[in-house]
């Protein structure tokens, strides 16, 4: 990785081992913005919160922020009264070190639950934390916010608005969109253009809406999802036009949308990512209820670690889902294989030639539904041994 | 198994090796009251509905049934018209040796799906099939529609109705409630009571949904699930007063509680049965949602695999149900150990003594929401690499 590459005007980033994760390493991350940024956040719609989730929404409600802090080790969840009082000292702590108010900075955590956080592992670590900041910082604070992910997670888009030149740098860890006791799914975006408050909370959560909504590896949610995003305006655009807010909503589209498609890609145990797509169906909600019943059945994961046409648990699944479907109006393809036909089988030699398309490492499985015009797409991964063994084995 | 024991009176059941299962043994199985039956069914919910479940809705709608013919080896399912004629043809051979109409046959199948049943193999057999009949039958009818089962689910009850004593006997197959490729839910429920239609419909659905319903191995449904019931009348009872009736209520919903226990123990590659019980909840829709979305958390389900009680997932797991809950105001038991107290953790010390529960067989995991005076109950067995074996190689 080339660090230079991810830098953003106006922000700095550190990170410090603070000794919060039990096995060492880098565990606590900030990121900083010289001037007063727009922000906005989605959170987990989880009705058990996280403390630094519940903190963190509290703090981005006004829309103007100067920092993330986030710590891995310990998701402070579930941890009462006295979670989330920690989760407010430690945002009081980095706002005095940094000369901020306590409010503008906003906080993350992944790790255990259900543990509590010790605050004086942060307070001893801040001075060397606020030292550690540079323009170059944003990898390395990545790497803080990482637990069993096996690649860190990065992307950037470029972009013009009045005439001035802008970045967008998104940083994403999760592998599986919740492992409450380690890990959780956390992304947090940096653009250095000048943009309304309101407009970008509308560009965030479209955005999410399309990429990290679209993803499923064990169906659950986490207690401590989050994305963040800090605009601190130092491209020196005045302001966007229509056209250059599409260009921003689109880039910030796509850096999310990389970062999905890498957390899915990295899914827990997963050999294969695969796209569901739904088509032809009655209504909007239908196809995504259709995608996301075939994507989180376990059946069909579990065929497609085994290279398994099995088209019959993909009608199962389909006609379990609450949508309006008729068995005999199904086609269902691998790539560009059909292994059904209006509701039937197309033969042994069709599933051996769909089997060759599953052993890739991505593939498509496209469901043409005919009740109407509506299309969706969730990311999944398989279901594996390796899976079990991570979920079965994890905190022994 | 002592085959004398599970006799009722005017029933005869046999078996044949007509070639279905590509492995051999016995696959086809045939139920004969000598006496028109009081007849009712339950059936999968699931859109996509096999064909000798289109079949049996039709023939038990008028409440009069004389025999069941069910086929393991090929479920027929999602097999088009052709399916649908060929299970129509089978009621139709099998009403004509037995000298009975079409329409007083139930046909019931399980096994590969997709692929087209050859009845040819069942005409051929039919006679051996018919000369297999004996009131000593019914344990290898069971043996018949048996896949992935590891063992004969069967149950039976003793009642008195107008001073006569009669029985209830119930055989069932199923391991996992869905796997659509080899294997259903099965249940045959043979009485000599003398029953009216409405009564035995309504007793038929209450059982089952106390009971099929009230467990989970992957949280999908068969194509082919089925629990369909004969009542002669041979027991010679003139009919029943209401604690008779309810007296035969409770020993239905028995058996089929035994069978269905016998189920989930029997999970594909479970190793434990774990009941979730939710207490507490706002009202009877909120705890079985509650208790379903726990008891099919695949994360849950491996970390009961992992003996780990990770209570934290099973927080999460309620916190992405759409019930009324409040974090603070959760406890958790596993067995007597309380692991949560007030939506926070108990310490590693009981987390230590409930993991030694969760080294049982069967074990409870018990969730007081206090937000209200409903409970409810479901039975799951555990998430394991041997499922994810069973399931990924299944067809290779």
């Amino acid at each position: 990785m080339e660090d230079s590459k991810y830098m953003v005007k106006g922000f700095k980033a550190g990170a410090v081992a603070a000794g919060i994760k039990k096995r060492g390493g880098l565990d606590l991350a900030v990121i900083f913005s010289e001037r007063e940024a727009a922000g906005a956040g989605v959170f987990t719609t989880n009705k058990v919160k996280a403390a630094p989730v519940i903190v963190s929404q509290e703090h981005v409600r006004g829309g103007r922020v100067r920092a993330i802090v986030a710590n891995s080790g310990n998701a402070n969840a579930c941890t009462g009264k006295e979670g989330l009082a920690k989760a407010n000292r430690t945002a009081e702590m980095v706002a005095e070190e940094l000369g901020i108010e306590p409010g503008e900075v906003l906080v993350a955590s992944t790790g255990v639950i259900g543990a509590q956080l010790n605050v004086n592992l942060i307070s001893k670590s801040l001075k060397g934390l606020v030292q550690s900041l540079s323009p170059e910082g944003i990898p390395r604070a990545l790497e803080a916010i990482m637990t069993t992910d096996s690649f860190p997670k990065i992307s950037e888009f470029e972009g013009n608005a009045g005439g001035m030149p802008y970045r967008i740098v998104g940083i994403a860890k999760g592998a599986g969109m919740i492992m409450p006791q380690m890990a959780t799914m956390l992304c947090f975006v940096m653009t250095d253009v000048h943009i309304g408050v309101p407009e970008l909370r509308k560009a965030l959560s479209a955005g999410v809406e399309r990429t990290f909504n679209r993803i499923t590896v064990d169906g659950d949610t986490s207690t401590n999802d989050a994305v963040l995003i800090m605009a601190n305006g130092m491209a020196g655009n005045e302001g966007m036009d229509s056209r250059e807010y599409e260009s921003f909503r689109k880039g910030l589209t796509q850096v999310m949308a990389d970062l999905a498609g890498m957390i899915v890609r990295d899914g827990e145990g997963a050999t294969k990512v695969i796209e569901v797509r739904i088509q032809g169906a009655a209504s909007a909600a239908d196809a995504l209820t259709a995608a996301r019943t075939v994507a989180n059945s376990t059946l069909v994961k579990t065929a497609f670690y085994g290279q398994d046409p099995n088209w019959g648990r993909i009608m199962a699944a389909l006609g379990r889902a609450e949508i309006q479907m008729k068995e005999e109006d199904v086609d269902i393809w691998v790539e560009d294989v059909k292994i059904v036909d209006s509701g039937v089988g197309t033969g042994f030699d069709r599933e051996k030639e769909a089997s060759d398309r599953m052993k890739r490492k991505e593939f498509s499985v496209i469901i043409e539904l005919k009740q109407g015009a509506f299309e969706e797409r969730i990311k999944t991964c398989d279901l594996t041994h390796e899976y079990v063994s991570i979920n079965a084995d994890y905190r022994t």
